[in-house]
């Protein structure tokens, strides 16, 4: 990829999306689960652009929302309503009203009482709500507590007790239909087990509801297979596949999987350049145009991310932290990254920012948020504008009295 | 203040400042330095909305801006050019040239490769810019370190000697002119001590460099003083100004301050409705329909904010984790927060959500940024529309190829 031609034309700071990698982790994955009937629903949230979710529509994909909002773009950019899931622990009324309405495959239920908000107003609608259950497994993921989804002491899902209660409730209702079942347990997994026991609890769960004449159609396994930001070992996607299939031994059912970080992940580049070299006392810093708004994931989590220089310096490199303008010590993209000394206006890349960056983008400091652009066989289109000054005031200078 | 009709009214997640309150901090931390020229200059980052920025400019404030965008900001709520400063450990050439050109007081310089830019960008315009630098004193402010910024190993500003060549670079130039110098070494700071260290050290530089026929009008001392979130003690402004003072003493200087949530911290509130109650194991968890996306600080910094319910039901409370929407465990406002069982409907009032509130926030998940209102003297005000869906795709839906 030619980043420097990039940078040059489009300006920085800028997100790059290599879409033909997208495609190729895409059916990496679609592959795995062949000889089963399976729905590759893509999680919109981890890089929401409309034509990237149109890119993945155009694969056949699905859709997993979170948000009405969400699910509108994955509509406009052409995914099959029939292949549309609404997840997420607090969707308000009017979300609810527009999901059904919008007759999408089903509405992930979170809890006892959104299950009777959707029947409310599914019977308001004179409709019937299809519905799966989001089932709280109780097992560690192994992963970072922030993005960590499937214990009891989280916010996600419901205990199996409830969620055969619920079956049970809809089962019973005029206005709900229950299709399917769900679990999550994590972001970012690298370790099998625990997906594989959370996958037999709710294969279990499957049979049981089957015995007292509940059959569920789809078999929803979430996401949060893990990538590479730097030497993980990972999933390999057959592996994976095969330890869900193994679990469903006897079952008619559809798989459904939600990758969100492992399509996008590592297609995407944050492109910055430099501003300034600076060293206070020992410690070297690299002032970059590019901050803490434009990519979250440092200062949120701490999150690695490979940086690599593209610069004509070649000398001896040494140790600096790679630091935005924003006005807080947590905005920063690497600490202690080993770099050659740089001049103002060379490129640095920030690897692996496809999932989670630009979507958890802010305008703080009234810093307008990058423009994106996606590359597909050599060439190279935008589909975000840069946001201007003028975008950012927009809702409120006609209101200042 | 009746959050339940100002809720009704403008709908959640909303946020509410009562610009009332600002004004009353702003006149208590003004007088304080009372018997000395100062200048207030409004942290715009803190809350950037023009209504509260124009608030402040029509209070006599200047404004502390981190970018091109809060300048424009500043000067377009009608705050006077010769109060602006611009701060700010990366400018890009295009801020640097504007700041020059838009004439404001000064541009606060963080590192020598940075003053070298200015004085290229002056020489270009044919102007010379006024400059003060940013000088870390390297004292520990006792504060989060991701709001710490007055240590050495962290990038803002430069060490004593570095600034002392910058002066002289400076006084020598034709294209720049020296006139101030600026310290800030975090914030929400509640130990004054620290500040007055700072500022001597700070002080005996100024006077050091008048030796050498360098004279400062300008000793801007930054933000940083503390709120109450909890039940912190905080700083008197009296205190605070006595301590700055004394440490001033020969100097005919002027002070500048650059307070942030001292002025709109606690004059901030956001709104927020209750959508499910859920029980998950032993746990309880109040799910409700703002987000961090909306108000960060809790997932960012984990940070406290005192949460009242207005709620008919006056039971007996219990702890819960009041949650939002967003798929993440990250996202919460409170944690083991004491609560009335709460309906459908209930409205939460999150406290102290003046500073880093909305300015913070995301489309995260797609969601809308909320609404902004402010009440003055009894009366309500919209200041910022919320966003609609078609806001957010504005800048992508015609490259949808
Ligand atoms: C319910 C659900 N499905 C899918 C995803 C996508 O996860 P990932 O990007 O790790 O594949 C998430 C992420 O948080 C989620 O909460
Ligand atoms: C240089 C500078 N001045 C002023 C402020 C405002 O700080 P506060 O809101 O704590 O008053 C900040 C905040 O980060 C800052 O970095």
């Amino acid at each position: 990829m030619d980043f420097k031609t990039i940078a040059n034309e489009y300006k920085t700071p800028l997100y790059v999306y290599d879409l033909d990698h997208m495609t190729k982790q895409y059916e990496k994955l679609k592959e795995a689960f062949r000889g089963r009937k399976s729905i590759m629903a893509y999680a919109v949230k981890s890089n929401s652009n409309l034509s990237v979710v149109k890119h993945f529509a155009d694969l056949g994909s699905g859709a997993d929302c979170v948000s009405i909002g969400e699910v509108r773009r994955a509509l406009a950019a052409g995914v099959a309503p029939y292949k549309v899931l609404f997840s997420g622990v607090g969707k308000n009324d009017d979300e609810i009203r527009e999901a059904i309405e919008s007759d999408i495959l089903y509405i992930n239920v979170e809890s006892e009482a959104e299950l009777g908000r959707v029947e409310l107003i599914a019977k308001e609608l004179g409709k019937v709500s299809r519905i799966s259950v989001r089932v709280n497994p109780n097992i560690d993921p192994k992963t970072h507590p922030y993005i960590s989804t499937g214990l009891h002491d989280n916010k996600f899902g419901v205990e199996i007790d409830v969620a055969k209660r619920m079956y049970i409730k809809a089962k019973n209702s005029e206005f709900l239909d229950p299709v399917g079942i769900h679990f999550h347990i994590g972001s970012q997994l690298t370790d099998l087990k625990p997906i594989y026991e959370a996958s037999e609890i709710v294969a279990d769960m499957v049979r049981s509801l089957h015995a007292i004449d509940i059959e569920l159609k789809f078999f929803d396994i979430g996401g949060g297979l893990g990538i590479q930001y730097d030497d993980e070992s990972t999933i390999e996607p057959y592996d994976y596949a095969q330890a869900i299939l193994g679990t469903l031994k006897g079952l008619d059912i559809t798989v459904i999987c939600e990758p969100g970080r492992f399509l996008t992940g590592n297609a995407g580049y944050f492109l910055t350049k430099v501003l300034y070299e600076k060293q206070n006392g020992e410690k070297r810093f690299v002032v970059v145009d590019g901050a803490m708004n434009d990519l979250a994931r440092p200062s949120l989590y701490n999150a690695y991310h490979r940086i690599e220089a593209i610069t004509d310096n070649d000398g001896e490199v040494s140790k600096a932290d790679v630091v935005g303008p924003v006005c807080e010590s947590s905005d920063f993209f690497a600490k202690d990254c080993e770099l050659p000394m740089l001049e103002h206006n060379d490129l640095l890349v920030v690897h692996s920012a496809g999932a989670y960056g630009f979507g958890m983008g802010s305008n703080y400091n009234t810093r307008n948020r990058s423009a994106e652009v996606a590359v597909k066989g050599g060439e190279v289109r935008l589909i975000r504008k840069r946001e201007t000054y003028e975008d950012l005031i927009a809702l409120e200078k006609d209101l200042l009295g």
